[in-house]
């Protein structure tokens, strides 16, 4: 079945609340996200009244998301499949900042102090979208070059389920549940496959960027709202540990954590399981062609975990 | 006033929950606590019903904690002062274990592989407690030595409040609102302060240790059930951004973070202020003298964040 | 001119030493390398006579190198630029492997012990080569696929200059002055820039790799002989502090340093600087632009120092 | 035999060069050295002729260093025993400042520019010295104490033998030859064991500290110039992988590297090794004792590698 969803909530957390919408594997749905302050297609700031707060402790209020969708069926031990249909900015601008305190080459961040040189001052920065052109304008005040033009590759930032343990308060942290894992792989025509730790997965996803460099390195992309689409699946009895990708060209992990180097190591030995469980690798085989031929991004550097996609070429698969 | 406490519930939380007691800023609190895995005093498990779950996540029942203890008057912004008069294990064993993909020196964890090579095998080592003469004893069984007795040191592994967003749903984190910090500082005679986030604090405690080296190594200490007291104060309008502690030698901070370079930044940056704020030292000046005469304990490398504890001694103050 | 270059001496440092040719800037030199073992198109190892030794230390007799090349007129402050024209394997296999304390999958290393886990057995890969077809083909013994087969992208592995500071007398070790830095993108048609500290520059190269993945993860790529064409000139009067790249899409700086953070912040940053001094570029903007269109590839996670690669795209340069 | 030995030239690396002096087991030396940056006890800089340049490399004119001591009989795969007899500071003051580009802190370094922020402004820090009641004066400019007076504990910064692989050629980098720990366990009374690398060892030290906090936060601690004697000792055909150390309560391992936690992993799992091939314990049993009962300190987190010393209690060796 396919769902035209308008969101009259949107929650600050990935964990079990109230269903938003209960889907069935093999169901569609369609709704926009507001962008990482809360900003809609029109411009808008939520209202109070829709920002959801599950018990009394004082959210974080950034990067609201939509959901949570309960998925029919959905037990621990099997994996969500969300097929990425449409990730689409809803309107002509996209903001972007530069924060002290925020962002690893300004000091580390959020909210916490690793240095006595004296922070930086906020950077503002608006850049046009022209959605025509798939492109983004951004004017320079004080630069020779006056006027950079960009073209979009919108993603969506922040996308994940209810986690093994607990819930994960802010939505700005990526883990095994995935969450704020700022990829750019999260993008259309990509399926992403989600670790189902609790019944019913509790989908949630927002921040959508409607451009981003490798590392996410100011914090900050190109923060937009959107129409997103998504085709829901469940692969029963199928256990997995970490959120993996795949589009036409590779079979990915997403590992998240800290230092960056766990991060790369954790998304690395999954996919080495996944070549060994699902495609009949020697697990010291595929280590080695994973060494010659894999590919690795960095998500970003800035999130509370920072985030590294593995990547393993499906032309090299049996 | 003075209370005694007998837990009917234990959390696998910070945050927001029913309160246990309501205190008031000069009340003292005696209780005890259970063991890491939830053994009492007398090395039975924790009832099902004594577990407490706010809203239907899994938690995970690890570091049960006694509280929360709802401090009338504490208001975001305020310091929380605990005062540890007693930590007293209350009976005759300890237990200890070597894991696999837990601790950082058999695969870092929890839940995290990194490694290819194969994980270890379990150890279980049993510690007798001989109270009276405040000592640990354990058998080897492989070595060459027999027998080792070492001095017991108890102190509270994990002790905090409600932090500033959301809720930390396993007791395993330390954090800027204390929390498993796994540090031999707090111990009879510390004064802890803590960062006041939420409106009643919500103060929790539990996982004694009757003994523990620097950094916790294993990743578990000399777990073990204890009476514990402690003194509540609030210091109004006082605002701190980690968890601050003080004994007869020195004043201290306990930075948490991964990677471990940046829990030890984080304790000495706060601690200069500190020293800034409350001591009339000249930033660089403080920092120099700290640089000189400053003291650096780890508390811990095996929790998914690290602690580290930054020291000055008071014989320096003004 | 033009030099065929015939090495007699392989070398095992990067540092001043007996030049092994000297070249004016516009100059070019052809060569051939041995692998990372020291054999050679033949098959056949070095020769004891052709291990230089500069002074009586013990080397590690990893990765020799060709030089040195003595640049006239290259003095402190310059910066030396080194096109390369041509990269090609010259024999039909490439050997590869995997290793204990070695790699940081497998323990890391070289020659650092890190855990208490039995380390893995080593493992010994043979790659044939197809030169006619470009590609490289292993067959598989334990896996359901039975062979692979992937394209050649041969690139020199090390390649620098004599350091600011002393010798570095391994070959191993990637840094400010180039060296064994294992980037893909010091291949055809790629100009490095490196600094030059010591008159004369004092340019060395080897250990070419048929191909490689991102963060060569085993630590062993395609471990090959090689015929490699260079152009050299030189930039008077222009100092870089850490090595560039440029192809026909990106300019690039390679950063290296342990954690892998810091080789990140590293490449970035004097990218920024780059940007700044060379184009015209106000430094926010210019961290604003490239943290949306920047790209970054890990050169390695196994040597001494970890290198990443920063990109700038250049059709965003004014 | 007891030597008095004045040094004619400095040296700024570790590796072999023109020994000063040649040693027998048993052996005696008393010495004197100069500051980090070459100043001596009557405040006087080195002369351009006592810098010794081995090669015409570069040298970072950075703590000089007194030696090479040539031990007669030192063979690879022995070990070098060097008891502190003495160390003493031998003028009335001692420097110490605060760097950009340089400690943790203040950005990282040496030479490393990882930040955007602006670099801090120098300060300089002039403490006198009070050898007769041994201890160190600084008088502040800016706060409201306006004098501070410690204890001092002089102990060696510099000290370490010729490497494993080619020169270390800069003094300012600790390893696996010891080299610049920064640790204050190489105090008068402590048994410093270093592996010997090369025939002859080529014992080196200098950089002496009058005092200093853990992990040398500002990167520069009480500098000054000092008299030290040291007794030589030669353990054959025994081999060891890092420095060891040993006084009246711990046997000790310093393990250098970055980051801070690889250092930290280095200097416990070559303590356990010890404990294991020297004191008959089990592996495990070993590790989980030494998880009990372990101390570990900070040496610093300045330099290219970072030093932490991992101590185990002698009173619990059988």
């Amino acid at each position: 079945m396919e769902y035209k969803f308008t969101p009259k909530k949107y929650y600050f957390l990935y964990g079990k609340a109230e269903p938003a919408l209960k889907l069935k594997p093999g169901d569609v749905v369609e709704t926009s996200t507001v962008d990482a302050r809360g900003y809609d297609s029109a411009g808008k700031p939520l209202s109070e009244e829709s920002k959801a707060v599950e018990g009394d402790y004082i959210p974080l209020y950034s990067n609201p998301l939509v959901g949570p969708f309960y998925v029919e069926g959905a037990e621990p031990g099997d994996t969500l499949s969300v097929y990425i249909e449409k990730v689409k900015p809803n309107r002509d601008y996209a903001w972007s900042r530069i924060l002290p305190h925020f962002g690893s080459f300004t000091e580390e961040g959020p909210r916490r102090r690793f240095l006595l040189n004296e922070p930086i001052e906020e950077k503002v920065f608006d850049w046009k979208l022209d959605l025509d052109r798939n492109v983004a304008i951004l004017q320079l005040q004080n630069s020779k070059l006056k006027r950079v033009e960009i073209p979009l590759h919108p993603f969506i930032g922040s996308i994940g389920v209810a986690p093994r343990f607990g819930r994960r308060e802010t939505a700005l942290t990526p883990g095994e549940y995935g969450g704020n894992m700022d990829c750019i792989e999260t993008k259309e025509g990509t399926t992403l496959y989600l670790p189902v730790f609790v019944k019913g997965a509790y989908l949630y996803f927002g921040d959508v960027h409607a451009a981003q460099g490798d590392g996410e390195l100011t914090g900050v992309a190109l923060e937009v709202s959107a129409d997103v689409k998504l085709k829901i699946d469940l692969i029963k009895g199928k256990s997995i540990e970490w959120p993996r990708l795949e589009d036409e060209e590779f079979i990915m992990v997403a590992g998240s954590s800290r230092p960056l180097m766990e991060a790369l190591k954790i998304a690395h030995v999954e996919l080495v399981r996944w070549l060994v469980e699902d495609y009949g690798f020697d697990k010291w085989e595929a280590f080695e062609i994973l060494s010659q031929v894999g590919k690795c991004r960095i998500g970003n550097v800035v999130d509370p975990c920072y985030t590294v996609v593995a990547k393993f070429p499906k032309k090299y698969l049996p």
